[in-house]
């Protein structure tokens, strides 16, 4: 009887003492980190490439996950025209995800053709900001 | 005694498991979406009622709920005399909830004479934001 | 035999409960509010220290804790010559943080002799950022 009580037991304990390590430790595994472009300012376009920089450099390159998203008036940063294609270029080498918000694009009349190489593109920017912060991505606002 | 193992283990196990569905599952129900609009740029207004019809394209009219709080310098979204009166209905009509704060509507002597009819209000838009961010809802920057 | 399942399911489901009750109760005991400000406008500064004044009167001085994170395009507001050098100061007096991003100041070739006194520092101000919202707190765009 007592060698049941104590497996039982142990097997609660080691249960709900498991959950809660693995709750405090997987979010420190990688930080993750989304951004929102939604204005047309190119300053504002400048600083969140400064941001995926400044990432890298406080966490270490390989512990960040950073993804930007561009929509509505922030979609002009990932078009072909953007005074910042090199930078943009330099980001994705760098390993942060640029995401053009296809909604936006719709809304615009823009094909991939009118946009920057390389960049992702995601359904809806909004739906991609929202399911990353349930997944506990940190947000930055723009 | 093996009836009283197996029975103890499943009602753990079960216990377990069935929080943690419960935790995956719940916000699935019903995306909620909390929008803050703080400056007084009239793009940055029209950007956030298109945000309503985005969101409910995206996840279905009667599984979204959207709020809109307007706040501080984007008070002007929401005044009698807003430019964009008309989208704004459209946005109630729909079933978004447009907030004013009351708040910024006592630092500019601003009377609910003074604003759009039947819009909502808060006794206050960041503790609005706040309380929300604290129920699970997402947040988007305006 | 039928002491030992009650007892077995009371510790199941004592600690169960007790973990719920906790997650429930421990985020009302302090609101906990980080702002950002990452935009060059005087305005966006002016509102901010709004937000300190709005909060506590809201919550009570002694039931928020609050931090205003400035950086990128917002460093100015914390500068020496800062034309909200006063209200700052008086943000402080009232028990909000206001922190400078260091990581900006070390590419705007600024040191703590050009910023104004009593303000506080962060090794990188979206850091922090993350950091708080980790932490639970709730979070405030610029």
């Amino acid at each position: 009887m007592k060698h049941v009580f104590a497996f039982l037991a142990a097997l609660v304990f080691g249960a709900l003492v498991s959950g809660q390590v693995a709750a405090q430790t997987a979010p420190a595994a990688k930080e993750r980190v989304i951004i929102q472009v939604s204005t047309p300012e190119q300053r504002v376009w400048n600083q969140a490439l400064n941001y995926v920089e400044n990432l890298q450099e406080l966490y270490g390159k390989d512990n960040v996950e950073i993804e930007i998203v561009a929509l509505g008036w922030g979609i002009g940063m990932l078009k072909f025209d953007s005074p910042l294609a090199t930078r943009v270029a330099d980001s994705m080498k760098r390993g942060a995800k640029l995401q053009a918000c296809e909604v936006t694009m719709g809304r615009q009349k823009l094909t991939k053709q009118d946009m920057l190489p390389d960049i992702g593109y995601v359904p809806a920017g909004l739906g991609q900001i929202i399911r990353r912060q349930k997944e506990g991505w940190s947000y930055i606002g723009g």
